[in-house]
């Protein structure tokens, strides 16, 4: 409290202070390049795969050699090390406007958590979400617009996110005057702040084409593709940790809902993903599966807010295992909502582990869905 | 000769025998998320980053938090192996509806590119096309259309590639029929032919963006914005062997020709790419850098057609060092377009990387453009 209050009276009067203070070492391009130095990377494999997917009709009128073409597919990227130690892979699928480059290396060069989770032991996968990225989207929509088959205000709406949107939803500080918070622990020399500063981390920022995509009801079992294909891959995989950042944390939930979805052994849900409306039925398979709620700092209301606190309530008087961590909570102050990419994000990255190794391993396995 | 004739003879008759005959091993879902059992990948880091980029205000009239956006940066992702044998790293450039996913795991779970380059010592780097996957796109245009400031057809057109597009461009053989070339070498258990097939390959096919980008005129200077960053790229990296494929095919080669390009020690033109109008300061860069033009099996015309010759005779005349390998004319029947998934992708890279080590090392330092 007397942090926050010294927080606010600095944050009008020593905007240049802070910004000389946060950007001791601008990221040249260069140093993206290099490896910091670091033991060798040794890993049993690496690839990438697709997983869903269905094809529809692409007609003459939109294309001179049409046919089938695929959509809905999601990729997914992996590597696996040789001293595998955990019993379960972990998956992250990353938020909105955004790819997997999320958890790849940070916007000012640091390792990401791609790397980090491998080199604990971790067969670490990554996701670009259904319709972004490398998963492709549905682009049909767009050219019955331009052949004048539907109405141009059909264009299903494209979220394009801005600085502003950046600065006020990943929570960077004050947008009007670029200030960041005086304990701002994004490197803010990637969004301009301080002299030498970059723009880096907006290239980062891609098209968002959710509205192309199907129905997502208020339901955690409602229909989408992610969810869904979250849920197929973690069948396959014989059991996996689902880790959901923002747009997409709910989506561990939602895959472990799934009808027929009977893989997914752990839930991390950063920066918010609650329900408060859970029948019996999904309770009955949450209470099987250890969840963890993450936040980061420099949220306007105190933490948790609804729906957490009542999802919390359903699952532990069921039995299950729901764990809410919200860090300055426990002493660590300053995190953003890309708290994967700030300046402590191994720290974090490391709590995450340690909830697993305790919770996870050896969790009795639940019979499905 | 006699091949091709057989080939014919066989085409209309025997689809059934040669589609059993190409599917013995269907690529389950759960193979593809295995690793072959290879020596471990032993690297000294890994990472990505983008190069290029310029913002562009994005107006109160679509989003609700108005502000700049980032367009035109291209995504880059880089592994480096501890065994680092090569002089120069190697950029991998993909072609026309794809994206990185190219270079990596093929359709059918073998090991691609990116892995074996890799594996034989060189610093391995992928971009995704500017306007495609995780580089984005600009998507002001749909907006105005959607909220009726610009007419519908001005939509830009979103190349969607069919079945019948892959097919036909990709050369698997016969459309119509689904019959594949008798010798047809790319994974068609995983376009639809065979008893238990797939369309795997289709999911990495996603939708087109070009038209969103800025002109591409016919000299191999004019402006781009891929082979720009290509060559922001090689600059920075002090050096570096540009591949590019298909739609990107002449890529290296613009890169090579743009104002304050330097770092290119090599141009890998897979499947085209050449031009014929060369002006004679272009010759004058491109005679310093070898350059292979690498062709596959089953194009309906002769090899290699123009503008290939007239380049040919331009650069050699001028002193350079360039290099055309037709595939059947060197004793290897049957690649597809798609060669570095096909099922000979890796004695394909061989031929590539004798030819780096042959004619890229120790060739001499050009001044730059």
């Amino acid at each position: 409290m007397q942090r926050s209050q010294l927080g606010k009276a600095l944050l009008g009067s020593c905007a240049a202070l802070v910004a000389l203070a946060l950007s001791p070492t601008i990221a040249a391009a260069q140093e993206l390049k290099d490896v910091k130095s670091s033991p060798p990377l040794v890993l049993k494999g690496e690839g990438s795969f697709f997983v869903g997917g269905n094809t529809h009709t692409v007609g003459p009128q939109y294309e001179a050699q049409p046919g089938e073409s695929m959509i809905n597919q999601m990729y997914v990227q992996f590597q696996k090390p040789v001293a595998q130690r955990r019993q379960f892979p972990i998956v992250f699928v990353h938020g909105c406007c955004l790819s997997s480059k999320t958890w790849e290396t940070t916007p000012d060069g640091r390792m990401g958590w791609y790397e980090y989770f491998t080199r604990n032991g971790f067969d670490t996968y990554m996701a670009d979400q259904v319709g972004r990225a490398r998963s492709g989207f549905d682009g049909l929509q767009y050219e019955k617009v331009r052949v004048g088959e539907a109405p141009p205000e059909t264009n299903p709406n494209i979220l394009i996110a801005t600085d502003q949107f950046a600065w006020n939803v990943f929570r960077f500080g004050d947008f009007a005057t670029r200030t960041p918070y005086p304990d701002e622990r994004f490197p803010m020399n990637t969004v301009g702040v301080g002299p030498g500063s970059t723009l880096t981390f907006y290239k980062q920022v891609i098209p968002d084409m959710t509205a192309t995509l199907g129905t997502f009801g208020p339901n955690p079992s409602d229909y989408r593709p992610t969810p869904a294909a979250m849920a197929q891959l973690s069948n396959e995989l014989d059991g996996a940790i689902l880790v959901g950042h923002s747009q997409s944390s709910s989506f561990p939930t939602r895959a472990a809902l799934q009808q027929g979805s009977h893989g997914v052994r752990g839930i991390i849900q950063l920066e918010t993903g609650c329900f408060g409306n859970l029948s019996q039925s999904d309770i009955n398979v949450l209470k099987n599966i250890p969840i963890l709620i993450m936040e980061g700092d420099h949220y306007p209301t105190p933490r948790p807010v609804e729906p957490c606190p009542t999802e919390m309530a359903q699952i532990t008087a069921a039995g299950g295992d729901i764990t809410y961590i919200h860090l300055p909570d426990i002493g660590i102050h300053g995190n953003s909502h890309m708290f994967m990419q700030d300046n402590n994000n191994l720290q974090i990255a490391d709590i995450l582990i340690r909830w697993i190794d305790r919770h996870v391993k050896g969790f009795r396995k639940h019979a499905g869905n």
